[in-house]
């Protein structure tokens, strides 16, 4: 610290600078080997939910304006369409796939989705400038570091009207691909100047479920790509975009804490904090489902054996879950908590195929579904939102009973996916939209899992 | 009005929709002719305004990355380099260089620059399109009927950390090529809603003079023309983007007014209410300056006859230019009541390009810069910030003493410039980047008179 200045802080030591001046000297080796593998784990949960997108119809209509209004060739890879183009429109149309199927991943304290900004803006750049896998996954540390902890630093004010993903997510994609770049402290504090200028996303879209979600991961992805490019041809920003006085806490916060820029960096690894979701449900049925399949794998009951479950949850989950009785539509299963131990029940998991074949039309899911009740628990609520207990009973039809309690979700860092459980997973996203071959499947895990020692990142598929 | 609902209105009837169902109506037919000739006059300038901007390092480096990013050849027209892509790097690139000599028009309520972000969007889309001039000149007054209520909707509150031309001129842009599309109501509400949840730009950038507001006036441009494009093809958008209760105003405005967004909406043409920079000053300047110029020129006198001057005038124009004693910087003349008054004695004009080569070398300037003086007046200060009065007192070598009073100054829709004054306008502007050789900016004075009548905009130059 300087001793200039009226707080005993030089200029040149805001919390921007700091977190800046940690990005440009993050080295690889820095980096705990965990952490790197974390960063593989996340690329190819990431990889999976982009294709998982493949078919949807927003990611189809941005696909089109990327033909449009963009190169028909270039370094970097549309993983939907294999196309090659350049690195803007593979960010855009690889950000809106991302996030489609919401099976992407999510860091709990900052409310922010990493994967679905991070990756598809550092991978089009690392294709396009040649870079390697372990570069790639330097880049993604440093988007998920800064990412996560801008979204402290904006609060929880902020997330009620901004989209934080979309927002702070165009910062966390300018890093990476600065980091790429091999920018200073002053190239990254100028190209989150640029992103933060443009940061933008607001959840009025939810009201009219809009196609909004989808444009804000594509941009994000694309113009925090766009900040970095800037910045390295000597375009300058704001230095003070996040802290400053008419800077983006300013205009868009209002319980934003600094402190939160530079905490515990190099000792900290937020990387590893973020969850992986497992099943292609509300959050709020995980708990319960994870309990359900503890129990029946270990008392080794079928579906048919069960006479009634009862499940023990915080207020929250009956608010969100309660109302749903008969779902009616496949995003209306995901909500209804009997769907989704039903699925379970009869089919082992409730992934995204589950969803789409089984949870309307299997007359087994809806027979479990009506056996399925909720019940508030004052220790499940109380440790709400810090910790998501998952609490079950169950009576068989021969009247035994029994019980099962998961004290962290599946897919929360304390409970994380294993490699088997993550290439299942992710070769359950490919299948659901039919975007690789099975053999591609296994290809794609093996690249994912020598990522670190991948010298160029051409050949994707 | 529907008598459904509590308050009696029918969801419906919300301002954002009766806006766009203004937008979709709109007309050629329907706009007063003196309107037309204004768009025409707004288009001239603007034209000249973005050509001016050819030499500035920001947009060559914005240049440079619509090359490396975007296609190489294309239906739209890049002004500055004269190369053809596609509209959305046309509406880049042209939407940064409108805006970086300051010389573009203001909607002095909404505190908007319209022209910076609606024509290098409509023109890029237009030509895409294969759309006339009477097209585009409808589509620019959509763009700016909506711009304009869209800014005095936000309010002040925006503009304190927000820059609304950034922000709000993403929808303009979006109604503006919407138009082009024939959008209905709908199509409207979704392009601005994709628009609006895209909307940003953030005046930190001031603090450190950095290169944000060409970014901003780009991305406007090439934001709003990818709503457009995208609610073309079906994507949606939130419904009530303005008002909703997680829309823009919630998040980034504490006074909006959504009375403002349908504020006479068919009767009140805020197009010709922008006003024209004359002088290439702070606009604390031009009242004196237009005080000035009418004084020598009625009274016949030459710069080396004036003794003193007085120019009476607000607090806000002490405050802003007083401290500006001895200018050492291009920037920095602009701010110095003496030195524009100089320019104006001695070379008649105070244009960009007299402040690039005689504000800071011209001796004379210099020697009438140490006679001129501001002198706080109460009527003045009272009548500002509604009227911007312009008085000044001058007494002559050889004793006499004159005054000469301006109530409005020149370029505002009171005293709007003539044709020749903006053709006079137009040529210092393309003269200073040399973006144009004499005979072509006879040609693009010309086109813009018959724009209204010209059947395809493929050729510009």
């Amino acid at each position: 610290m300087s001793t200039h200045g009226a707080e005993n802080v030089s200029p040149g030591d805001h919390p921007s600078r700091l977190l800046a001046a940690f990005l440009a000297g993050l080295r690889y080796e820095d980096i705990p080997s965990a952490v790197i593998a974390r960063a593989e784990d996340l690329y190819l949960d990431w990889f999976a939910s982009a294709l998982a997108g493949k078919t949807a119809r927003q990611v189809g209509i941005i696909e089109r304006y990327a033909a449009q209004m963009g190169p028909q060739h270039g370094p970097s890879t549309i993983l939907t369409s294999r196309r090659g183009t350049t690195p803007y429109f593979a960010a855009l149309v690889n950000g809106a796939a991302s996030h489609v199927v919401e099976q992407d991943d999510v860091h709990n304290g900052s409310v922010f989705h990493p994967a679905a900004v991070v990756f598809p803006a550092a991978l089009a750049a690392a294709q396009a400038l040649g870079k390697s896998g372990a570069d790639l996954l330097v880049a993604a540390v440093a988007g998920y570091e800064a990412g996560i902890r801008i979204g402290e630093f904006m609060g929880r004010s902020h997330y009620r009207v901004f989209h934080t993903t979309g927002t702070v997510g165009t910062l966390a994609a300018a890093v990476a691909v600065g980091k790429l770049m091999d920018f200073d402290a002053q190239q990254f504090l100028h190209a989150m100047g640029s992103a933060g200028t443009q940061a933008a996303g607001l959840w009025e879209f939810l009201r009219d479920a809009a196609d909004s979600k989808q444009l804000h991961t594509g941009k994000a992805a694309a113009d925090g790509l766009l900040a970095a490019y800037l910045a390295k041809d000597g375009f300058t920003g704001a230095q003070r975009i996040l802290e400053g006085a008419q800077g983006m806490a300013a205009g868009m916060s209002s319980d934003a804490n600094p402190a939160r820029l530079t905490d515990g960096l190099g000792t900290r690894w937020a990387t590893a904090e973020t969850s992986f979701k497992f099943h292609a449900s509300c959050r709020h049925t995980h708990p319960a489902a994870d309990a359900l399949q503890l129990l029946m794998q270990r008392e080794g009951l079928q579906h048919d054996q069960v006479a009634s479950v009862t499940t023990r949850v915080h207020q929250g989950a009956i608010d969100v879950l309660g109302p749903v009785v008969d779902p009616q539509t496949v995003h209306q299963a995901k909500f209804s908590m009997g769907t989704v131990l039903g699925l379970i029940a009869v089919h082992q998991q409730a992934g995204l195929a589950e969803f789409e074949q089984q949870a309307l039309s299997d007359p087994r899911v809806a027979q479990f579904r009506q056996k399925v009740q909720m019940r508030l628990d004052a220790e499940v609520d109380q440790a709400y939102p810090a910790r998501w207990l998952g609490r079950v009973e169950v009576r068989t039809t021969d009247g035994r009973q029994f019980e099962a309690a998961v004290d962290v979700p599946k897919g929360d860092p304390d409970n994380s996916l294993s490699r088997p459980e993550l290439e299942q997973k992710a070769a359950r996203l490919i299948r659901f939209s039919r975007a690789a071959s099975e053999p591609e499947i296994g290809e794609i895990i093996a690249r994912a899992w020598r990522l670190h020692e991948t010298p160029d990142l051409q050949q994707l598929f």
